[in-house]
């Protein structure tokens, strides 16, 4: 007998062109706090202009904090609500990818909360203290992989602790989305595969932690698992594939989002989490590929029915002699087809294998979480990393 | 290249047995006014009872309102928000069906709104004056048809005026609700048709109407049709078969809601509430019924492709020969297999052939909808009641 917990309050305007309704839409405060990268790529792109063009055509001033960096930072997010205090914002806007929507999300909790935001973890070495309230939060997607436009989290690294964590807390659903593909198809090959292979993972990961529970995870995660795998050659194929790159944000921002906002994501997500905090220039998507292969070898040992239903969503048929082996294969086969794997590897970022142990134990020690429900181990956590070694 | 509108924010709390976590559950205020049947009916059942228990144990206090009437009245809605003013009431509780919930719904508007409810109505005679905002709503349902735990509506009649209309405001969507299909099981044997098909009826009607444009409504249509089809021949059966029961909510409550919060319904509900408001003693799920398979003979003729999409949804295969059967096929053996059409007819409620251009003519003139939309015109109004009439 199957239950439910349904809660999904984003409100989602997505679709090719609607970025021009944020000229009249009805937005959630007067004075916007824009958050991008520290990169300049928004302003190159021609995207903040058209942003603030927009603003002012609603009549909603604004200012912009630009100095969100890759694995946004705690000082990050804490520089931006101080600049949204000096500058009496009301609400925030990430405009970008998952960095910018998690600084202005993060920065969402500061603006009306006193102390720092490791006051807030709830896990790690945070003191997990309550949030009372956070001010409105607006996602402007330029990216497509993280489903944070939907979900209630953000992902902040503290750089003294090295510790890359999740926030949590139905405060940081956003009350506003705005997914327009059109301004995906300006998005470098590389991170199209990294937040498409994300997207996947989220999506899969749900799938298995839901163990068929809440109905309504099993619906989103077939249909978006069956969207990447029908679309992501397509847009690895061909950026500017506009119909592909639709499919892929309804799957990434929408579905994705919604999985992770009802059900949880497994042990990938938190090893990989872990790489990204011992080695900060190792994008998400990158250290989720990093050990995806192996970690999936190990998860069909012991859920082994799940990984075949997985398979069968990419269109892999099973005739019962490997259990477990489905999903494993229809990995290989994306990634084999997509080419993602000439784009990374743990060598080239820097990693050793004398870096395994450490990150075995943060991952198991230092994250706060109960780690024994994952049935994965410190020394399978070695093995996996040991065997995606090279 | 599909576009999606999301916003579906009504909190769920779904799944058999599930109603005892009342007791610990964050509501949204401190004194609840309760809304239930005129009938007796939930302290009959001991359900109100438990309700109230429950709520002392949450430390919430609460005040009855007893008079609801089914096809719930202004009049009536306006008596429960006097209630709530006198006993400083700061939400409301929809205990029991439709009726109940949607005269919650109503009263919440006027617990912060002053004036009559028909101020607000924003079609036939109403004012269509602005909603500022509306007090938290907790819906606890005990039938399974309306959607109206999870979407932004509710329908009140105003018995002056004989109008029966939608109220459709992002104020109204529940903030919690409480979907428990043990509860569903006292529910009597008619009923659980009527409002089963009600669901079918929302779930189809959004399914043609969104014409495949947002991605979403196609995916829970598809989704709550095929539950239905599987389902309501279960529980036409067998009333406590739980796991039916627990299919058949999740379709009507959630499915159907969210189609409804995301898409709208086609004539066929028009005509039916025009049936339910000049013939209040007729409940909504049979004056659906009453023209369900002429109506659909009708869209037939200009949404073929549609209805054998829907006709597959149901298990009805199809071979190109009569297009857009394979809805009205389906229709027919659900009715069969169900045996609902023995529950009701219109010559029984007291319509007579007399009353068939009144229908037609309140249908289209005095429902304040443009009307042109539909493809359905006050001629094949009369020819869908004369061909239903028996």
């Amino acid at each position: 007998m199957f239950t439910i917990d349904a809660y999904t309050p984003a409100r989602v305007i997505f679709g090719a062109g609607r970025l021009k309704e944020l000229g009249s839409v009805s937005l959630p405060g007067k004075k916007a706090l824009i958050c991008v990268t520290q990169d300049g790529l928004m302003e190159k792109l021609g995207i903040q202009k058209r942003v603030t063009d927009l603003l002012k055509e609603n009549g909603t001033e604004y200012v912009v904090f630009d100095r969100v960096q890759p694995n946004p930072t705690q000082s990050g997010v804490m520089a931006a609500a101080a600049l949204a205090e000096k500058e009496n914002c009301d609400f925030v806007i990430g405009l970008g990818g998952g960095s910018s929507v998690d600084t202005a999300k993060a920065t969402a909790i500061m603006m009306k909360n006193p102390g720092v935001l490791w006051d807030y973890a709830q896990t790690g070495t945070g003191k997990n203290q309550s949030v009372s309230c956070a001010v409105p939060i607006v996602t402007i997607s330029t990216t497509c992989g993280t489903g944070t436009e939907t979900d209630p989290y953000c992902v902040i690294t503290n750089e003294e602790t090295k510790e890359k964590l999740d926030f949590a807390m139905d405060q940081i659903f956003p009350a506003l989305s705005f997914i327009d593909p059109e301004l995906m198809c300006s998005l470098p090959h590389k991170l199209t595969l990294y937040q498409g292979f994300d997207a996947l993972f989220h999506l899969a990961e749900c799938y298995i932690t839901n163990e068929h529970q809440n109905h309504l995870v099993d619906l989103y995660a077939e249909d978006g698992i069956k969207m990447v795998a029908h679309n992501l050659p397509l847009v690895a194929k061909d950026g500017n594939n506009l119909e592909a790159r639709t499919c892929m944000c309804y799957a990434a921002d929408i579905l994705a989002g919604y999985t992770q906002a009802l059900c949880s994501t497994t042990s990938h997500h938190i090893i990989a989490q872990t790489i990204g905090g011992q080695f900060p220039a190792v994008v998400h998507g990158e250290s989720l590929l990093m050990i995806a292969e192996s970690y999936y070898k190990k998860v069909k040992q012991f859920r082994p029915a799940l990984l075949d239903e997985l398979g069968e969503f990419c269109g892999v048929l099973r005739d019962g002699s490997d259990p477990g082996q489905g999903f494993v294969t229809a990995l290989k086969q994306l990634m084999d087809i997509t080419g993602v794997r000439e784009l990374y590897s743990m060598s080239a970022e820097g990693i050793t294998e004398a870096d395994f142990q450490i990150i075995a134990d943060v991952t198991v020690d230092n994250t706060g979480i109960d780690f024994e429900k994952y049935e994965i181990t410190k020394a399978d956590i070695i093995q996996i990393l040991k065997e995606s070694y090279r």
